[in-house]
Formats: C-alpha cells, structure tokens, sequence
C-alpha cells in the first residue's frame, strides 16, 4: 500500500475505465474515499451491488463535493456538459482531469466551465478492451500501459505532479505532450484503425455472396481481429470520431492513398513492391513486443484449443 | 491414437503449416512414416536437429516416392514448379493435396501436371499464426478449426474421405466448397483484412510528425493487432494477392467504397449514421465468439501484465 495521493476522488461516468481505475486505486490504496456517479440508475444500482466505489452518489454534484481530483470518465461527446452541471459544486484547490480518447476537444469542452482556483490536467490512459459498463473493469487494465497527461499552458506543477503519481500507482507509464499532438499520435494508433476494422466488418456483413456463417467460421484467418476491435462501444467511437475529425481525416487520407498504390501493384502483378512493403512492416511489430506492448506468443498467446 | 489414415504422407514445404501438421499427425497416429523436404539446406537441417519428419529427404522426388499422400505445403507461388518436380516419382493412386491459401490458382497450377491415376484434393487449413519456419508448429494449430476441401469435379469420393478423415483426426472441422467460392470467402475474411492491416501499419511508419517510438508505445490502442497481422511471412502473402487479384481487388473496392460513406459521415457530422454502423458490426463479433473461433475474455485473453 502506497500513502493516499489524493484524500477524496470522485470518478463521473462509471464504465470500463471509471471501474478499472477504481479497483486499480483501492489495490494500491491510492485514496481515503472514491465517490462515483453514472448516469442511469441502472449503472449506479449495478455499482453499489458489486462494490464499485466507496460511495455511488445519486447526482455528479453530490459525487464531486469535497472531492480533491474530479476524473470525468464519460464519452468525449458529454464531457463539455458535465463539466457545465459539477464546476458549481467544485472545492476550492481541487484538479479535475479526464480520460477521453481525444484531448483537444476536451480542453475546449471542459476548460472554459472551470471556476478559478481549480486545477485542470486532461489525461489519457492508452489501455482498453472491447467491453464497457461497470462490470468491466480490472485492477490490472493499466499495468505497463501509458497514461498520456495534456497539462494546458500555465498549470500548476504540483497539480500535474500528483496526478502522475496517481497514475504511476494504478501501474501505468506517464507521459506528457500537446493535445494536438496527442490527437494526430492517437488518430494513427487507435482512431484510424478502429475505423478500418469498422469499416471491413461492414462490408462482410453486407456480401450477398458470403454468408454470416462462412465470416463467423472463417474468421481465424485475420478477420477476428478486426471483429474484436469494432466490438467496441458505439457511442464512444462516434464521440471519438466526431471530436477528433480532422486528424482522423488526415490520416485516413493518408491510409487510402497508400492502399491504392498497394491495390495498383496487385492489380499490375508488382510482386516485388509488395514483398518489401510486406517486409518493411515486421519491423514495427518487433519493437511493440519489445517495448512490452504484446506478447511475442503466436496469435495475441490465445489458447487454441477452447 | 486413431488407426493410421495413410501407410506414408510427404510434405513438402517445412513452415508453419507443415510442421504443424507433423505434430499433429504423430499425435493421433494418423501415418505410418512421413517424410519431408524443405527447399534450403539450412530448413532441413533445422527439421532433422528438432525432429520434425520421420526422415527428412534431400529432394522432393525422394521425398514423395511411395508416398500415399502428398502435401504441398509452400507458398501458392511456387505450387506449379513443386507439382513439376514431383509429377513423374508419384506413386499410382496417390492423393496429392495442398494446404495453400488461395484455391483457383492452385487448382490451375498443379492439375495439369498431375498424371493419370493421380487423385488431386486441394485443401486449405484456416489456421495460422503470424510466424513461420520449421520451428514454428504446434500439434494444437487445427483444432477446432475449419479445413476447407475444395475437390475437382470428378475427383474419386474415396480419396477425398481419407483427406477428410486425416484432417479431423489433426483436430478441425472440415467443409467442402468451389475454389471459387473459397477464393472470394477467403478474400474477405483474410486477404484484404491482411491487405488493410499492412498498409495501416505502413502509413504509421511513413508518418514523419509522429516518431515511431510513439506509435510503438501508445500501440495497445488498437494498432497492435494490425501489427501482428501485418507481421506474417511476405512471400506467402505476396503470393495471395497475386494469385487471388479478381476477389481481393472487388472487395477492397467495396472496403474503398464504405470507407469514403464513413469519412463523410464524419466530415458532416452525421453522429446518428456512425452510432448505427457501429451498433452493427458488434453482432458479428458475437457470432464469432459463440461459434468458438475466438474467446470473449478481453483483449483476446490477454495477461495484462508482462
Ligand atoms: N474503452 C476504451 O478502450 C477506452 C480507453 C481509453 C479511454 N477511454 C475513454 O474513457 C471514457 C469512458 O470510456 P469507457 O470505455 O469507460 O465507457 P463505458 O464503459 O461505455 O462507460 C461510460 C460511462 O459514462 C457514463 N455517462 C455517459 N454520459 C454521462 C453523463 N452525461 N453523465 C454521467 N455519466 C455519463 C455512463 O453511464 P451509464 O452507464 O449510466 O450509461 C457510463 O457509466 C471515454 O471518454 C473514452 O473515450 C476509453
Ligand atoms: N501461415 C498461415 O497463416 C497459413 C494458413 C493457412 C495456409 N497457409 C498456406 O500454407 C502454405 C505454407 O505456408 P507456411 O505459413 O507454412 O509458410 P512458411 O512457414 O513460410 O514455410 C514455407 C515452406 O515452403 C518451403 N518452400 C518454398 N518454396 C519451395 C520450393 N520451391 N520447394 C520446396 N519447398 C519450398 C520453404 O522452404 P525454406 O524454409 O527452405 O525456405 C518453407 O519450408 C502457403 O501456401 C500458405 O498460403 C498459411
């Protein structure tokens, strides 16, 4: 057990992330109480039922009162509005951060509600699964992951210091850097690849000529990983796409462009452009395992029998 | 240990799919001998100090003599040119098959060289990993996965039984279909999601203002999964999208076409069409799931911590 970082925090939004912060926080004693609210009563009663939380509050006011670290944990596309509902209720001298996929639109969202004499140090932590709800979350999600912190100009230190000792102590990697920065890097590790693999699913589901049962077998062949990825949440990704528009277009420009020079060399029979395109690319992986990313066993170490 | 399904089986070729097979077929006693050829010196002697064949020859005419079963166990490329070498050591009443991922291509490559007599099943275990090499199978690879037998019009039924007994015994699931129909079956759930993923992992490469550094570690975002689908052999892949053009190329026109419907939802904002689309692809992941071709634990069972 680590000495409390903060004496109260109040996590706003009670999902996959809200959920693995709180068992993260309890496991290394991170804090005196953790307050939570959600907005359907369904989420709140399935968080009082399993523990989530030290206290489920009925309104985000009541859950933010005397909190020292306000974390908003909802999608990208509501934060501008609990902000607007928490920011009278704030406590002098407390920092209020977040977790959304894109930060830019958060700064822009959340900052101009925030009193005087109130901290605020958007974060990020680069961890997930294709799950969500309260249900979800696990003490470990963030283990040797990075928690990327978007401090905007003129923050106070200490503020952003114990934050990071916060996320160090939930087991994450702490990093720091501009929201536009972060959202052209996130736009290229995690938005435009969730659209890919939105996108291709789709398209699997609409041929005529191949049945769902035929993808649904077939699957082990690479497309399973595109399924697992757009299993993700709806809303979130919507959000996530709506609020970081521009680096996503830029990139997914960029992705098109390059398929067709790819679709260009199959369709000419261009062997050896493939081959070193297909060559070029091995080298990223060995770095992700190497940095500790993956897992260097075949097929993500799934079981294969089941 | 199943009754041996063939007195002797060579394989040709000494990958992944190969030795896989190898294990497999000694775990359930499904052959008597099988001998094995590998096209560098360097593959063989791998195969000998790690015992992979019963004898490991140093031709492929050596290696099928006498043979009950042949399997062509090499990239779709170099299918002809092995059906060439081999053609005239084929024992009368021999089956010839393959386990190459691209099915009218191979049908035309090695059929004609086959002579009378000659039984010719080509097949297409869907099951791999992104590693390759002699020393990359496992005896657990096929199971419960599906095998697809994509039989000539004529073929002795008898023949393909034995095929189809052999592969169940190495543990998978066994369908029949057109090497048509596989082609385009396979074109969507494996060739263009290979196709996609390589070229998403190349823009992230190509990308000058996001150092690759960050992309390796803010990776567990999504990205990962594309670099490990991205990390397969190149040959063999390079050899599907030559060998499987018209399927690939029609699918990734509608993939192209999807894709733009997507970006201008988000250019115009259009949240409801983006929600809906992602509330689609989700069912697909489910179906997958309960047909055992993958597991709902998340992050496809990952250990969190490394
Ligand atoms: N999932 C990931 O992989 C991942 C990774 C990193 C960051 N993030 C970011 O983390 C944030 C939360 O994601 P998540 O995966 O934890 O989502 P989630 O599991 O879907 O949970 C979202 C939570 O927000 C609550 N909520 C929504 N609107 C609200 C409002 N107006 N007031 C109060 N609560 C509200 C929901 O309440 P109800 O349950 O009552 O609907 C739910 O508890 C998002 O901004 C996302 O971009 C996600
Ligand atoms: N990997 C998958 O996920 C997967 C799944 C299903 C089907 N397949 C198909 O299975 C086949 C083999 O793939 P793999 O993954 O096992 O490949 P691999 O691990 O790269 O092995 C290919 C083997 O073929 C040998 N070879 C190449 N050209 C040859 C020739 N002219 N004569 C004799 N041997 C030759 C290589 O010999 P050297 O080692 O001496 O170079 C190597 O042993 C391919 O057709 C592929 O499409 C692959």
């Amino acid at each position: 057990m680590s000495a409390p970082v903060y004496d109260r925090i109040a996590l706003i939004g009670l999902g996959l992330i809200a959920s693995s912060m709180y068992w993260a926080i309890k496991r290394a004693g991170l804090a005196q109480e953790v307050t939570g609210f959600a907005k359907s009563a369904e989420s709140r009663a399935t968080a009082r039922r399993i523990g989530l939380c030290d206290r489920v509050c009925e309104s985000a006011a009541e859950a933010v009162e005397g909190a020292d670290l306000v974390v908003l944990c909802v999608p990208v596309g509501a934060m501008g509005r609990v902000a607007a509902e928490i920011a009278p209720h704030l406590k002098v001298g407390a920092t209020v951060s977040d977790v959304g996929s894109v930060k830019r639109s958060v700064v822009e969202q959340v900052g101009p509600h925030l009193p005087e004499g109130v901290h605020f140090v958007p974060a990020h932590p680069i961890a997930g699964t294709e799950h969500s709800g309260p249900e979800s979350g696990f003490a470990t999600l963030f283990d040797n992951r990075w928690c990327l912190l978007v401090p905007v100009e003129g923050t106070d230190p200490e503020a952003v210091q114990c934050l990071r000792t916060l996320w160090e102590g939930m087991g994450a990697k702490v990093d720091e850097m501009t929201a536009d920065h972060h959202d052209l890097v996130l736009a290229v590790t995690s938005h435009a690849p969730h659209l890919i693999a939105y996108t291709m699913v789709g398209v699997a589901d609409d041929l005529q000529r191949v049945t769902d049962g035929e993808v649904i077998n077939y699957s082990a062949a690479g497309f399973r990983d595109f399924t697992r990825i757009a299993a993700s949440d709806p809303t979130m990704w919507r959000d996530v796409f709506l609020t970081n528009k521009e680096a996503t277009l830029e990139i997914l420009g960029r992705f098109t462009e390059e398929l067709f020079a790819l679709q260009r060399a199959i369709r000419t029979g261009d062997g050896d452009h493939l081959h070193e395109y297909f060559t070029r690319t091995r080298a990223i992986r060995r770095g992700i395992i190497d940095a500790g990313q993956d897992t260097a066993a075949p097929n993500f170490g799934r079981e294969t029998t089941q």
